[in-house]
């Protein structure tokens, strides 16, 4: 066991860094290159559902890569632009009005190091138990609703058709007055390349297999369809100088390496500012918990484990970096870590590797992309994210429990029909108002004697003997606010339902903690028990609650006593 | 035990009303007229304090009386304007940018009409523990941050000054500069009735009683003292004719009965109604707070209970009809309630009767108010609400518990320098952060076989005996999502912390739920487990969550078996 503020926990690679050696050095070039292949086509792809110029989507997926490397203690994880974060940026980037893309621009590097900072700072105050408050129903709804409109969003390039707008309500009449307007060949291609992938990712490797290739040779042919599908794309687009045709092309990608960027803090930025903050909040939560979910998957199938805060310092570090080198939000991707542990990285160093790809390609590969169309991208993207779409959840949870439904329901259909941020929201809401109804009301039960012994169980289960004058009460929870009204409350009732009582006895054997508000209603217990005439004691106290207590005048106050054990209070209690 | 539904529960009069006598309406009576003359000043301070005209306290007190007499359970529970919500009330509406008084009234109309729609749909839908999200430190902060803006914003009456807006950053500054500016007679006037009012509490009673009178009779001057007050103001006033003087009176108060008001829904309405939804929310969870501890409190004292939902739905009423009569947002008040409760009221017709006193009034007496001096109204303010703040508070909660005190330190804080909105969301969110932390770390204990019994115990407590290839946990709470992701990493960590293990027995015996997250994360580290060559097996699950498992898939993935006892599981496991 190390202290928390060790180094190595700061910088993992000071673990991995000292067994760094040429075979996994070896593996570690391999799984990058495989990965490199894959990001380029992703890269773009996301930063065009982002509503960012292609070049954006590379840049986001660099830096962020090597800071991970540092600080990150996921083997496996690749960190850059994903799906459902892509798709939030463009819902809150959207939302603030924004004249032309070089204030689009500025805005998303400001997401992005707000995000950062939130992460980096949970992750600091080892606030990573937030992520919490995103319950499952919550994340699948979500992320289902988010599908389905990253798709509904891309039909426009697929389509060529003019659409505006991030919900159902706003995209579909649009999309019923447009369709007819569709460009034939920007539809061919967009509907040509969803087959192939879908072809490539269904029936690719069993073809392959039946024609009498290994399943690691197959494997491979499967990884490489997309990247086949992209030059295939841009060959054809080339060839037939389709962007004289109408179909819309990626066009000058600017090369280079991005540069030092740091939005400047004038009004306009502070006024996005105030209105990022909650996006950027609700985007850290959830690229958190992709991320965490991911890293977890991967590093249990070589039995280790991640801690989730110093994932929260590395992805926070990784939003900072992204911002300050012209990239948009990031997290840790399922698909490109999947990718990548299968092709064999064995360290983070795998990932400053796939960095240094991904340089080249923004160095020397951009003129190849002139060409190639927009609805590949939007294909690409469509084909990706229909899987994330799960309607099957929705039966199973409804069979497995209504509250649960409830809280999948509201945020799937909220997020759809009015947007992510109000869908996500609405969704932890109703999360945190069942947390809140399902601690407000703890088991209490009425305990009486069981003959001959000296235990006190629920009247309610067991053959008992009970004390008309004595009522003993046992709470099977810790105290604290969220119970103690309902504590107040059942008490008030119980000593109402037995008319002949004169004390009260609260066997405090499961409660583990009390806190002020807690002791704050045993106060208002203590009193209104004595108003109408009965003295309140409390047996079995646990040491370290009895502790906190002395530290209060509660013990002055009460109007009977402590008891060591429930028997002693009821034998001492009923001989007077 | 009567149904939910029965009529009794809805309208409690139902039960009282069958018991009516002559003795029971003469006690009625007499606390009706007590209460009466105590609320004539109160009713027209407190709509000062919110902004309003002072014939608008007298009309909030009428119709919210009557109806919650119907439907309230409390039997002597007063509604009608209180400090809080009022101070609220302002500060809700301040925040409009209102244009002129009409407007004033509609708003505070609307508020009302929000605010009670909001408790009374929380009464139907039975969602009455949403209060336990004020926890006890944040209401006691919010209380005394309360009282002593309101302290500061009668300042301007008291001193004849202008003053303008709610938090103490905005009235501090113009307090010093405007101070030297005060009006000589109208300060005089406050500071004498402040000093009279404040004799009258703390040493009217002992000193009467030294001079031979009993305690009843001496405590029936302490009560009239304030009545007593008004009227010598109302006679210094006007004998002086001191308005013309420079010292702000009441002036010109409407004589008779409210009328019925509905406000237009214009678009002007419908952007109130958006601004002002979360302060209606406030002001009901705040009022529901302080009018259910103070029913509480008035019912133990005759070993009574009342039923938080049904106070709700007839709080939701008596703001309604407050809304519809020309009136502004109401509560069960502290001060009146116990009055009314000391006055020996033993039903709520006692609340129906001084609707009817405070009619006469509003029909006859308001020319009697003419001259009095607003410093007056605001100096019983004063030495109403200084008695809300407490300071003793910090250090007790300090000494107590550092969670709590930061929930406290953050509503009192930011409730001055902010507002009132902002403190009581800030405290809410600290309440649910700490509610968060608090439930995502359920105890979980390693368990190993105490020698010679089938028992499972903690390693860390008992000396018991481990098996190399089978570890046993223990967790000790219900899973769901607030902790199900907690209970993947402690698994995750256990198993990399333990090499040899080949298996995982989850001890359920204490685990009473499972909820969708849960069962969720059941599955992912069933799957985990298996990707790192370890099974997972459950034992002792309970009836209840074994029948709710059953309606999922859970059973069929399940790597594992199921076994009835613990130590089952642990004996066939290592046999083979």
């Amino acid at each position: 066991m190390t202290s928390p503020l060790a180094l190595k926990n700061w910088f993992p690679f000071l673990n991995w860094g000292k067994q760094y050696n040429q075979k996994i050095l070896l593996a570690d070039l391999i799984a990058a290159a495989v990965v490199t292949l894959m990001l380029i086509p992703q890269s773009l792809a996301y930063a065009l559902l982002a509503g960012l110029p292609p070049e954006v989507g590379l840049y986001a997926s660099m830096a962020p890569l090597v800071l991970y490397a540092l600080m990150g203690t996921s083997r496996a994880l690749a960190v850059g632009p994903a799906a459902v974060t892509s798709l939030m940026t463009a819902a809150s980037l959207g939302s603030l009005g924004l004249q032309g893309p070089e204030q689009y621009i500025q805005a998303a590097l400001l997401l992005a190091l707000m995000s950062g900072a939130i992460m980096f700072l949970m992750g600091v105050g080892r606030l990573g138990f937030l992520a919490n408050f995103l319950s499952h129903p919550v994340v699948s709804g979500f992320v289902s609703a988010s599908g389905i409109l990253i798709a509904a969003s891309q039909l426009r390039h697929i389509l060529g058709i003019h659409l505006h707008g991030e919900t159902l309500v706003e995209l579909v009449p649009q999309l019923f007055q447009q369709v007819s307007h569709f460009h034939f060949i920007t539809s061919l291609i967009g509907f040509s390349v969803i087959l192939l992938l879908v072809i490539a990712r269904k029936w690719l490797k069993m073809a392959l297999m039946n024609l009498g290739l290994t399943k690691d040779i197959a494997d491979i042919f499967v990884k490489a369809a997309p990247v086949v599908v992209l030059l295939l794309s841009i060959l054809v687009s080339s060839l037939f100088e389709l962007s004289l045709k109408g179909v819309k092309v990626v066009g000058h990608v600017p090369a280079g390496m991005p540069s030092f960027t740091l939005p400047a803090l004038t009004s306009t930025t502070v006024s996005w500012i105030h209105s990022l903050w909650i996006p950027a909040l609700l985007i850290s939560l959830v690229g958190f918990v992709e991320s965490v979910s991911v890293g977890q998957s991967l590093a249990a199938k070589s039995r280790e484990s991640i801690d989730p805060n110093a994932e929260l310092r590395a992805l926070g570090l990784s939003n900072l970096g992204s911002g300050l080198t012209g990239g948009f939000p990031v997290t840790g991707g399922f698909s490109r870590s999947v990718v990548n542990y299968d092709a064999g990285a064995r360290t983070p160093a795998a990932g400053i590797f796939t960095a240094v790809g991904l340089a080249l390609a923004a160095l020397f590969l951009t003129p190849w992309l002139f060409h190639l169309p927009q609805a590949t991208l939007a294909a690409t993207i469509m084909v990706a994210v229909l899987s994330l779409v799960d309607f099957s959840v929705f039966k199973r949870t409804w069979h497995y429990a209504k509250a649960d439904f409830s809280a999948l329901f509201f945020t799937f259909s909220l997020t759809l029909l009015v947007g992510v941020e109000v869908g996500l929201i609405a969704g932890v809401s109703t999360s945190l108002v069942l947390l809140l109804y399902r601690t407000s009301r703890p088991h209490i039960a009425v305990v009486g004697q069981v003959a001959g012994t000296e235990h006190y169980r629920n009247v309610l289960r067991h053959s008992v003997i009970e004390h008309a004058s004595v009522l003993g009460l046992r709470v099977d929870e810790s105290l604290y606010f969220a119970n103690s009204r309902f504590l107040e409350e059942s008490i008030a009732s119980a000593v109402t339902q037995h008319a002949d009582i004169k004390h009260v006895v609260l066997l405090c054997s499961a409660i583990n903690d009390i806190d002020a508000s807690a002791l704050e209603s045993l106060e208002t217990i203590n009193h209104r028990l004595l108003d109408s005439g009965v003295l309140f004691h409390l047996s079995e106290v646990k040491g370290p609650v009895m502790d906190r207590l002395k530290r209060s005048h509660f013990f002055e106050e009460l109007s009977g006593g402590i008891y060591l054990s429930h028997h002693q209070a009821v034998t001492e209690l009923t001989k007077e």
